[in-house]
């Protein structure tokens, strides 16, 4: 490790002043950078790309947890089979298995109206509201800092949403710095139009995700409908086609090796311009010790399944999600250890507090740096205690479910608007199912195991890290936790779930007086809870309010080095630019930046996942690929690579050539990139994009629909 | 795999025609195909390399089951780490752990000598003794031809060591047509001079095994000794270095992507020109269904080890073998499958068959191929049955010993050489052994769910199919087979050690009179074996009869196609050429040809079995490759790929460059080769060799020894 870290140091120095293709950038940024953007290779004006609220960024839409675009004046939309999913399952029946077969609708009429719930939502105001959120603030520390943004982003998004049909939130920009506030159109009819089988969306599924070369035609194509006064409104066959006020054109020609790519859309949450003792936490502390902690969750379940089937298929999901965990986690520590992120970020904060202490500006902005850097070290003392007791109600399934009865008793007296988020009127169903779903999940001997893995750990925490209420309900010792555990776990009645929906609907009165020695645990347990809690968002309010300082530091100097700064990732519209790559992911190994549809056919086993459709084969077979074959190769391209600065929520993003036409869909990054949420390294970031030629050939040659070719705006061959 | 197959027919029959590079060419073959060597960009004579028994190829020996190469004019000899792994652990102990730490000898006396059974064998003769061989054979058929090829065979060796100091065997060539006597000087001496530790020398082990790209320093440097008169001798203090007849040069150069290459070295056994009816065989029959019966025992040994920790520990031996079995023949399948091998032979066989019947030759060679073919189609009726009969013997571990002490018992009183093979005088203490083994190897529960296994599937075969005596011992039905293997299994005491070394020692009268139920089994099966074995040979001594015709219609064929052909492999010295070639594995993944020390720091975790050693990375760090580096990269060099034809048995062997120098040594083919020992598909047949500019710089830098770069005659930089 050390080696490495010495070796590749020199070597990350080196990427870091060559990488010009990071960012994940407002759009408002773009002007500021239109000589890097020429220099890329963009032949468009990067002012047209500066207000999300015009043509061409307002055609590209949140949908479903991901990103999506229009591409038609009648309110086509692409995104990916992925995001689309649920539309699709929704459609699916016993006899109409559109998951297995796809789906080509036939003409409007046939267009299927998607779950209730899925939503579309075009961005129509991104306003600067710093002022606003922060005046009641200023002057304020701590809980109350938290408190008063808190208030402020809620009366705005309030009276925003009073115009019917709108969904509204609060982005900060650079951690407290600056607000925005975000008004977007919501959709709520939104109809199936194209989906090819899952064989084809999704060939490879778990097995080839974050791999590459991938193999998947990721895409979905859904249309928008609006009432008939032009309106937001629920399916009614009445609606007609929503009338987007742009929408993106379709490339006829492909991208090769080399090429400048653009990409629009909502990415999640980065930590790029975290401190450096920030990511030497992550890489240090947080992500080896929950891989550990987890790990050995994850082996509780594994013996205990061993030994009693029935409880293998109860945990049988929570085991998944545990291993999803783990791996990303380990995916995550092995990227940043492979970037050296530790050590080039701590490099270049030195030099950047080096040069800070020569400017003027220096001296005022000091002072809040160095409390960010006392908050962040501070957190050292109980992360461990968090951590834990964090699992506690996570990694639990009865004492999650009695945690949750206990609050909401406290939170449902209070007026809505004052409960705590995830315990307020709208919160409650999801509550009430969750209760339910513990019937299913539960096993006693499971649950005291699980607990006891977190608790011997907490166990060893010294006392000032210890809470007094967990040391009273599971002891300080492990024969004090097994026989506290053996009393609950018998003792309880709220393994039954009549008695767990009978305490749910109960008063708040009654919960309180109930004796059940879970929910008498729970009740010792919550003031230790709450005292976290307000720990934290007290911690938040004071990051909030000094960490600007910090991001404003970090801008001057970047300034210096000739570079503009992004903010980190908050699913506000972004776009980033850069380049169709290969990835030399490993000593003498070559990833191809185009993959074809050879490696369909070589992946195909006949079995799922590989188990690629009859019409796609017999078309590949075919070999018909004109006007969509790569001209040099002679190759029918499936999926594209790039550089692209992306992340979770990125899914379904267009991907636009240097003219701004589009020429794949974001549906993926490479394993090798899982740690880009912390540190973007050029030598390893690559996304993954559905080539839109392919997607055009399976709509001309294996599924046909001519009409949606013609609607799309490009020729059949 | 229907439209994989159509797909790649085409591309195969390009591949073919196009394959220069296939071939493991006897010696003698060389001068014949010396434009295809020049044009491959040898620069030798080929006719130098026509007789194996004179310089350079009798520097070329055999030694611990692989090649190796003499390097130097007193003795010393270079093979892979694993093929000298028996030494290095041999002449570890408490306190001196070679396997860890590798070895430097010191001087002459520090050179450490090889356990006792530790052979090198130097090729000396090479003679043609077809007439010899077949003289006695000539007129007759099936098990007559066999035993008199047999017989003769037998009295040539004797008479060949007869001289002191000589191993002798015969060799066929053709399957048939001509035979060899190899006669080759044994050395008992062999010396340990120089070995990488473990880290080295197998960094990646399992993991890597059958990998490309892979960084292993796979060598090990050896000395022959012999007796003070120059003759073999046991090992002895006053020995002195053998001075061989030739020794190959070091080069001073390296490889790159491109470069001519050649290697000799003893592959083991291929299977290139089996009929069409034998490659469809295997891939349609013997591979998927050896993949299923393996499985099911693997199945049966896992199931129980988990009910049962100690059977599972006994078993544990057992299950690796199962699982290298059938990852070995699911890989060759698999690759058989890829280069669509049963339709290409398909095809060249039916153009041969249709050219063949346009010649004046055909009609005499049409009969005895007719009558090949005829009896390889017969061979389907009783290849199930043969199967699952041979696995008895071979996947139990009490029955086994039965059947040993069984047959033991009626070839005792014969003379020796009239003994089957396998149970002469030379064979009886590894029997003795394997009985002894069966202590820690055997579980009653789990040899009779093994049996059951094979023999339910046994019990479905068609009547003509199946064996009296083995329905006589197991039954017709399941219920039947439980109630003989309870009878047997509860009845037996041939579970306890001192009753299996009694009845090894004991007289075949008494074994033939014992009632123990399981040796009442194996002499009641033993008919049925013999019956087996002599259909085996009658089968064998026809085809041995027969298939020089079809041999030689193939050669004339080949002629007629401007190609020479090369005997099937059969452990004799062989010759193959080439060039450094990178891997195009699979749609958009390339291997590059040469690895670097780069890759060696990537896949260090710091845990076996990617632990490389401190000094080595010290040494990585430090970067000091002058006079090693690749010339245009400036990186240092691990391993290169090429695509020389090799197989199991070419283990250490070396690879030569345009001018005959030492350039890399043999040690393992990558995964998608498995296949090639029945077709050489150039797309994906690669050979992987250790890059001797990485050995020099480890002797050189790492480890360094001054006097052996100095005996091998190549610079310190």
């Amino acid at each position: 490790m050390r080696i490495r870290s010495m070796m590749l140091g020199a070597a990350m120095a080196l990427a870091l002043d060559a990488n010009a293709d990071e960012g994940m950038w407002l759009p408002s940024q773009l002007p500021g950078i239109a000589k890097n953007l020429k220099n890329a290779g963009f032949r468009g004006d990067p002012k047209d790309l500066a207000d999300l609220t015009r043509a061409p960024l307002n055609a590209v839409v949140r949908i479903g947890g991901g990103t999506g675009s229009f591409v038609s004046d009648e309110g086509l939309v692409v995104t990916n089979h992925h995001v689309a999913f649920g539309v699709i399952q929704y459609n699916s029946k016993p006899g109409r298995d559109l998951i297995a077969n796809g789906y080509v609708a036939a003409d409007r009429a046939g267009e299927l109206p998607a779950n209730p719930d899925y939503r579309l939502r075009v961005t129509v105001g991104f306003d600067k509201v710093t002022d606003r959120i922060l005046s009641a603030a200023r002057g304020k520390t701590g809980r109350a800092y938290f408190d008063a943004v808190d208030a402020a982003s809620k009366a705005l998004v309030a009276a925003c949403e009073g115009e019917k049909g709108y969904k509204c939130s609060v982005a900060t920009m650079f951690y407290g710095r600056d607000f925005y506030l975000v008004k977007q159109l919501e959709l709520r009819d939104i109809r199936l139009v194209y989906a090819p089988p899952r064989a084809i969306g999704n060939y490879g599924d778990e097995i080839d995700n974050f791999m590459w070369p991938r193999h998947a035609g990721d895409f979905t194509i859904l249309r928008a409908y609006v009432g008939p006064n032009g309106e937001p409104a629920d399916y009614s066959p009445d609606n007609k086609p929503y009338r987007p006020p742009s929408h993106l054109k379709l490339a006829t020609e492909g991208v090769a090796e080399g090429d400048f790519v653009m990409l629009a859309g909502y990415p999640g949450i980065t930590y790029r311009h975290r401190t450096a003792a920030e990511f030497a936490d992550q890489v240090e502390w947080r992500l080896p010790t929950s891989v550990a902690v987890l790990k050995a969750l994850q082996d509780v379940i594994e013996a205990k399944g061993k030994g009693d089937k029935e409880a293998g298929i109860r945990y049988a999901a929570q085991l998944q999600s545990l291993k999803n965990g783990i791996k990303r986690f380990s995916g995550e520590l092995e990227g940043l250890q492979r970037s050296d992120a530790v050590a080039v970020r701590r490099d270049d904060e030195a030099a950047m507090l080096a040069w800070l202490a020569t400017q003027p500006e220096g001296k005022a902005l000091q002072p809040d740096i160095d409390a960010v850097m006392a908050l962040i070290a501070r957190g050292k003392d109980v992360r461990e205690r968090d951590l834990l007791v964090g699992l506690l109600s996570t990694q639990t399934q009865l004492l999650k479910g009695a945690l949750a009865v206990d609050r909401l008793s406290v939170e449902r007296p209070k007026p809505d608007e004052q409960r705590e988020t995830g315990y307020q009127k709208r919160d409650e169903e999801l509550i009430r199912s969750q209760l339910k779903q513990i019937q299913r999940r539960y096993d006693p001997a499971v649950e005291k195991a699980l607990v006891t893995s977190m608790m011997l750990r907490y166990q060893q925490l010294p006392d000032a890290a210890r809470l007094p209420e967990v040391d009273a309900v599971f002891g300080r010792t492990p024969a004090d936790l097994a026989a506290a555990l053996d009393r609950i776990y018998a003792g309880t009645g709220f393994g039954a779930d009549a008695e767990r929906t009978r305490l749910f609907a109960a008063s708040p009165a009654d919960v309180a007086a109930n004796r059940d020695p879970l929910l008498v645990a729970a009740r010792a347990l919550r003031p230790a809870m709450l005292r976290i809690e307000d720990e934290r968002k007290s911690r938040e309010g004071d990051l909030l309010r000094l960490r600007p300082a910090y991001m404003q530091a970090l801008i001057a100097y970047r300034e210096k080095q000739g570079k503009a700064v992004y903010p980190d990732a908050n699913s506000t519209l972004r776009v980033s630019y850069g380049k169709v790559t290969p990835l030399a992911a490993r000593d003498a190994v070559t990833y191809a930046s185009l993959t074809t549809v050879a490696g369909i056919v070589e992946k195909n086993t006949g079995k799922e996942p590989f188990d690629a459709p009859k019409p796609l084969l017999d078309a590949i077979r075919k070999g018909d690929f004109a006007g969509y074959a790569d001209p040099k190769t002679g190759a029918m391209p499936v999926d594209f690579l790039s550089n692209l600065d992306t992340t979770g929520g990125n899914s379904g993003s267009p991907v636009l050539n240097a003219k701004g036409e589009l020429v794949g869909l974001n549906f993926d990054s490479n394993w090798e990139a899982v740690s880009a949420s912390w540190m973007y390294d050029p030598r390893y970031k690559r996304a993954i994009h559905v080539d839109m030629r392919y997607m055009r050939w399976l709509i001309d040659k294996v599924y046909p629909s001519p009409a949606l070719l013609r609607e799309l705006g490009v020729p059949r061959h």
